[in-house]
């Protein structure tokens, strides 16, 4: 009767040891989210359906899982959509909810919602699950976190320069050092659109480029080729693939490049601020650099484009992202609201402190002392003891039954218990109870009433 | 176009001040989680549909919220089942998955699926939402969160006693003190049924006990001939109604009443070792009752019956529940594997803190010293400070725009920021920044050079 049960696919169950490391994560992150002022919100798992769809695409829209209404939910739709027996027409009239696809969509449908009690600029973070019914493969689940910090009501340039620092502060705390936060400006890729004279291609012209780390100089020419700029654009924009030198090298050619541009120019300009200072300021751990071939998400942010690339030498894609976007709450009816942001990709980020060490020595252990269970007034004995150990903050347990000496000892072994305690019949008799260090094996006695000498050295 | 926008009924928004009084909330559960050495797991937000359907009982399957298939999901539905247009037998064709309705049953379907890596007995906890299509009412919602511990594979009482402390440990330290845990055991209602002639009546004869809080001794009598006791039977039931006294005088008088059924002596057995050790050890601000008319989810539960009251005064539903079920994961094809929880319910304990004022003072502060902007080059230095506030766990922030002065103080203000700094033109060139105590409105001048003295301070 009983089936084997399973978990649906592209989703997962988290064991201790997961989630405690996961959770060491979110803290450091929010730890810093805070320091820099932001402030935390969360929104409903599910939206209306209207809330979400038509904000991502059509792909965007295909991947949002639906919730099917509850009741007699057919009862509702009318018998020409019904007969004509086609997903896309009924979906609608059987499905007014729908799982968030992103945090970004929400915290546009918050701020309009709550607009007059937000001070403005909001800084808000925000740490939740989202859904999406893309194809499972490595590294890409149907349900996973999102890690979101934006500032929304202010277009002032700070903010960009606070966002990089905020980047160094958390993979400083985390010890990821050597990670690169790249940097770049829409208005750099508008203005390159324009003196090549490809301004009406601009979306191909950056598709291409962005792939200049995976297929090369040539293989970006041939792109542009094909996706129909001239040879003279592609010509003109040879420069770029030959920027080197450091950041205030690569914007003193930017800026020569793009003189004849407005827009280029102003980009340059803004790029030239933030790196200065953030240069100025100093970062702890992480470097900045300039990358003009950055594009992602390019129909959106209209200002700085931010990544995060993981330290040489670890393959991995980003592990975090964002950039400046002019108009965030446009869809829901609230004008010029100018909106900055960065995420941080928890899952990679995960992979990486794992295959580099680099999560805290026995974070994972989850009790500092097990007394053993020697029977009913032993046992008793023992959960005095735990009590107090408990009510000092102390991670402490007790065997729940007397079940065989070595089958206990095999428990502590699995659990990774640093300390022992016994306590028989001889040492409740001697009001004693005795603590075995499981790694040195080296054992010692205290009396009962005497427990806060046994905290003490903990 | 844009229409206003609002959420799904029975969901809310957090704003930053609720995030951060229920995190505080989570926070104290989770460490007392943890010295009692739970630990954590999470789930998948949904299941496979044949995992949670069946589960609760044909209401809680209506009340399960079901995904719709992706694509063309109708491309799969058979003619017959189709042109019938029964949502019924629809269901489970067009959706093959479904939104947790609690954490026990996900909890169930984790250990069996994990049984060969997990080191019994397992003390988990889990904090995740859950989602039910009820019909929203006060304090009830479609999306809200659990906040569960169990223990599953020992049969032992130290874990109701543990149990027990873990509830005084939580309430204790939210400063919620008077919780009144009452205490019973599915044992001593199965031995009432028996000695009153009553086997097959147990369930209607506890439903009936259970109300005698809400409609009084006549009351619970009536029902219970309505719900066919026998004349006999209710006169027998009598002295439960004016069981009084201490706990150890109550249990006397139930041993008393039970002593020809040997499954309520064991009830009394078990309640009596539990209350005594209790008792013994102390609790530090909650109390125990023993509750014979406590029943709740008796289908399920098999031992200990836990319930929670809020303090005396406090007009609010059970904050808390729990017991021992003996075969949690049977469903699943594991047999024998006994468990025994509880839970808390969050939205009460909120409710309740904010009613009595028990949450720390100024713990949704999210800005500790904001630095107004007086410019490009002021608000270079102040952002200068500001990232050495933030290096020593400062949340400190800068005003991002030179707006008028006296709308930076009214967002110090609106979000209530203890220090606000002011370097214009004059700090600048003394190379100073002045500190203004929003609350005294007294004035302090730094060196930019020795923030250290300011920190030492705060």
């Amino acid at each position: 009767m009983a089936k084997k049960p399973s978990i649906p696919k592209g989703t997962r169950d988290f064991t201790p040891s997961e989630v405690i490391k996961r959770n060491y994560i979110f803290e450091v992150v929010k730890k810093h989210f805070q320091t820099f002022g932001f402030q935390p919100i969360e929104t409903p798992s599910f939206e209306n359906s209207e809330t979400l769809m038509g904000k991502y695409g059509d792909e965007g829209d295909r991947l949002i899982f639906k919730i099917l209404n509850s009741g007699d939910y057919l009862n509702k739709v009318d018998d020409a959509i019904y007969t004509s027996r086609n997903s896309s027409l009924l979906t609608p009239k059987i499905s007014e909810k729908a799982l968030r696809y992103d945090l970004t969509v929400p915290f546009a449908r918050y701020v309009v919602m709550h607009q007059n009690e937000i001070d403005f600029p909001f800084k808000r973070y925000q740490i939740q699950p989202v859904w999406r019914a893309d194809r499972p493969q490595k590294g890409r689940f149907r349900e996973f976190y999102q890690c979101d910090a934006d500032v929304v009501g202010s277009d002032s340039l700070l903010q960009e320069i606070e966002l990089v620092q905020l980047y160094d502060a958390v993979f400083t705390e985390l010890k990821l050092g050597g990670v690169n936060i790249k940097l770049n400006n829409r208005k750099i890729l508008s203005g390159i659109a324009e003196v090549i004279g490809a301004q009406d291609l601009l979306i191909d012209f950056t598709v291409a480029l962005d792939k200049l780390d995976k297929i090369g100089e040539e293989g970006v020419k041939k792109e542009m080729a094909e996706r129909g700029l001239t040879p003279e654009a592609i010509a003109k924009v040879e420069p770029l693939f030959s920027l080197s030198g450091s950041n205030t090298e690569q914007l003193q050619a930017l800026k020569e490049l793009l003189k004849d541009s407005e827009t280029g120019s102003k980009g340059v300009e803004e790029l030239t601020f933030i790196v200065s200072a953030v240069e100025e300021m100093g970062l702890q751990s992480a470097q900045l650099s300039i990358d003009v071939t950055l594009a992602r998400g390019l129909n959106y942010y209209t200002g700085a484009i931010f990544e995060v690339a993981a330290p040489e030498g670890v393959k991995m894609g980003s592990i975090g992202g964002g950039g400046r976007y002019d108009d965030l709450t446009g869809i829901f009816g609230l004008k010029d609201v100018s909106g900055v942001g960065i995420s941080f990709g928890l899952d990679r980020i995960y992979l990486v402190l794992e295959e580099l060490g680099l999560f805290p020595e026995s974070i994972d252990r989850s009790l500092q002392v097990l007394c053993l269970n020697f029977g009913e007034k032993e046992s008793f004995a023992a959960l005095k003891l735990v009590t107090a150990l408990r009510r000092e903050g102390v991670k402490a347990d007790v065997y729940p039954s007397k079940a065989k000496i070595q089958k206990q000892f095999k428990y502590a072994n699995n659990r990774n218990v640093p300390y022992v305690v016994l306590i028989g019949e001889k040492e409740l008799e001697e009001n004693s109870f005795v603590v075995k260090h499981m790694e040195s094996g080296e054992q010692q006695t205290y009396a009962l009433d005497a427990v806060g000498n046994f905290i003490a050295g903990l």
